[in-house]
C-alpha cells in the first residue's frame, strides 16, 4: 500500500481540474475540510494558464507532466482516459495516492475499484492507483449491497436516465444550446456531442456502440457492478438512456433478491445503509427526482415497493452524476486512506 | 354491434374537439381520409364558441348535451372521463358508435379494448361502446403481440418515458413556462399539472398514487395489457416516468418469451408486424427517439438484443402519444367498423 507522506496539509494534485468533475471535485475537498496543505492543479496544455479558486487563494493551471507528481501525497484524475493512462503510473511510481476517475484502470485486476461505503476493504491491496467506479455504477451498487445485506441478491434489471453532465460541460452547452434555439422556434442544430438532438428528447444511447449492439456505458455497468460486489456471475440487465437533464442521474431497478424481502423490509435496510436517504411516502407524494439529487452527496431512494408478479423489489435511485457519481466518492476514497 | 348507418360522408361528433388529443385527431381524420360529410365538435361549456378547421371550412364548438348525438355516426370522445361517463351511453342509446379514449370505458368486461392491429376481432361484439386504450399500453401490446406470435410469451419488464403531453396541452405548457423560467436564471415557478418541477427533471409518477405506492397510470398498463392480449395472469413489471419531452412516450421492455428468440428473429418478427418499423442499427447508431415518433403513426423499435444473462429479449419502442397512443388508434378503430 502506498504511503501517506506526511500528517498534515497534504500535496493534492487535480487532473483536469477546470472540467466539469474537476471544478465540483474541489468544492467537494473544501466543503469536507479535507487536509489540502498544497494545491497542483493540472491540465493538459489547452487549459495552462488558467487559474481555479481554493481554500480562499488562486492556483495556477499547471501542465499535466510526470514531474508535476513530485512530492505529491495525492492525485485525483478527472480528465480524460487518455491522460490517466499516460500518467497514472507515473504518479504512483513517485509514491503519490491515484484516485482515478477515468474508466482506464477499473478492470485491471490489481487495481481496486471502490465504493467506500460497500467494499473499502479492497483499498488494502492497492498498488498506488485506485479506480473510482462510473456514475451509474456508484449508485446501484449501493442499493443492491444495502438489500444484499439484508436477503442477498440475485439479479437486477436497471433503466438508467442520465444527465448530459455525464458528458461533461460540453453536455451541458449542447442541451442548453439545443433548448435556447427550440424555444424561439428554431431548429436544434446539428449534435456535436450526442449523436442526436437531446433538447425534448431521449437517446437509448449513452457513449457508443459496442459490436453486439450493448453500449460502452451498459457494459461498465455490469462488469463493474460485478466487481465490485464480487460476483463475477451476478446479472444485470440493463439499459441506459440519455435524458435532457442537466445534473443528476435516476434509474428504475427491479431487485431479486435470494429471500423474499417485504417492501418494509427492503425500505428499511435501505435505509441503514450509509450514504443512502430514503425519500418514499407516495401518500405524500413524496419521492426522489434528479433535482432533489443535485447537490447531494447522498443516494437517494424511493417508490420502493414488491413486484405485483414476483418476489423483486422495484425501486428507484437519483444521485449527483458529478457527486457521488464522481467527486465525492474519490474524495471519500482518499479520506479513508488518511 | 351498432349499425353504421349511411355509405358515405357520415356525421362524425369529436367531443374534445379543442384539446391536445382532439385537436390532433381532426389532423388524423384528415389526413387518413375518413369519410366526414357533417362534423359535430363538441365540449363542455368552457370552450363552447370556438372554432375548429377541417376539411377547409370552420365549424363552430357546440355543448356536448346527449342531443348533440342525434343523427350521428361517430363519436370520439377526447375529453375527461367524467363527460365520457355521462355521455357515452346517451350516443349509444342514439345509435352513435362511440369510439372512448378516456380510461372510463376500458376495464368493462362488456366493452371491447381495441389496438386494431392486435385485437380487431374484439369489436365483434361490441355494444357501441369501443374503448381505445392508453398512450402508454398500445406500443407495448404491439411489440409483445409481434413477439408472441413468434415465439409465445411469458413476461415482461417495463421502464417507461413519457412525454408532457400526456397530461395534455396544459402539460406541455407548463414545461415550457419552466424551461422559459430556469433558462434566465428565475426559479421554475410552483408546479401546477405535476407535482414538482419537469423541467431539468424526471419523475416517477404519472398521474396519481394508489395506496399500494403504484401509480394509476402504471395499474392500467398491467390491467390493459391482460385484457387486450387476453392473458389475464400475464406478469408485467413496470415503472412509469415523466419525462421533459414534448410529445413522443419512449419504453425499455425485456420480453420472456415462451421460445428462446435470436434478436435477429425479434427484429424480423417486429419487422413484419403491421403497425411498427423497426429502426435498429448500432453500427450506424441508428435507434428511435421520441423526437422521431412525434408526427409518426407507427411504433418505432429499436436497440433489438438478448439479454446478456438470460434468454430474455430487450427492445427500445418509441410512439407519438397523440397519434398512435391516441388519436390514430381511434381512427383506425372507426375504419375497421366502416
Amino acid at each position: 500500500m502506498a504511503a501517506v507522506r506526511t500528517e498534515n496539509g497534504r500535496v493534492v494534485a487535480v487532473v483536469g481540474a477546470t472540467g466539469a468533475v474537476g471544478t465540483v471535485l474541489l468544492e467537494v475537498l473544501a466543503k469536507r475540510g479535507f487536509p489540502v496543505g498544497e494545491l497542483r492543479p493540472l491540465a493538459s496544455e489547452r487549459s495552462v494558464g488558467q487559474r481555479v479558486q481554493f481554500g480562499g487563494r488562486s492556483w495556477d493551471v499547471e501542465l499535466a507532466t510526470p514531474e508535476a507528481f513530485d512530492d505529491v501525497d495525492f492525485v485525483f484524475f478527472a480528465a480524460t482516459g487518455a491522460l490517466s493512462k499516460q500518467l497514472a503510473p507515473e504518479a504512483a511510481r513517485r509514491g503519490a495516492v491515484v484516485i482515478d476517475k477515468s474508466s482506464t484502470w477499473r478492470m485491471d485486476p490489481s487495481v481496486p475499484l471502490v465504493v467506500p461505503e460497500v467494499n473499502a476493504d479492497a483499498l488494502e491491496k492497492n498498488g498506488g492507483i485506485i479506480a473510482c467506479p462510473n456514475c451509474t455504477t456508484i449508485p446501484l451498487v449501493m442499493v443492491l449491497e444495502a438489500l444484499r445485506r439484508e436477503a442477498g441478491l440475485r439479479s437486477a434489471v436497471v433503466t438508467t436516465l442520465q444527465a448530459v453532465s455525464g458528458a461533461g460541460q460540453p453536455g451541458i452547452d449542447e442541451l442548453d444550446a439545443q433548448l435556447a434555439a427550440t424555444a424561439g422556434g428554431a431548429p436544434a442544430g446539428a449534435p456535436k456531442v450526442f449523436p442526436m438532438a437531446i433538447a425534448h428528447n431521449v437517446l437509448p444511447l449513452c457513449e457508443t456502440f459496442r459490436d453486439d449492439g450493448y453500449s460502452t456505458e451498459e457494459m461498465k455497468l455490469l462488469d463493474e457492478t460485478r466487481k465490485i460486489l464480487d460476483m463475477p456471475e451476478l446479472a444485470i440487465s440493463m439499459t441506459c438512456v440519455r435524458v435532457p437533464v442537466r445534473v443528476g442521474h435516476s434509474a428504475s431497478v427491479l431487485v431479486e433478491t435470494e429471500r423474499p424481502l417485504s417492501a418494509e423490509a427492503a425500505r428499511a435496510a435501505l435505509a441503514r445503509f450509509p450514504g443512502i436517504e430514503v425519500r418514499d411516502d407516495p401518500a405524500r407524494n413524496l419521492f426522489p427526482t434528479a433535482l432533489d439529487a443535485a447537490g447531494s452527496d447522498d443516494v437517494l431512494v424511493g417508490r420502493v415497493r414488491r413486484d405485483l408478479g414476483s418476489d423483486r423489489i422495484w425501486l428507484w435511485e437519483v444521485s449527483d452524476n458529478l457527486r457521488k457519481g464522481a467527486a465525492t466518492n474519490a474524495v471519500q476514497i482518499a479520506e479513508r486512506l488518511l
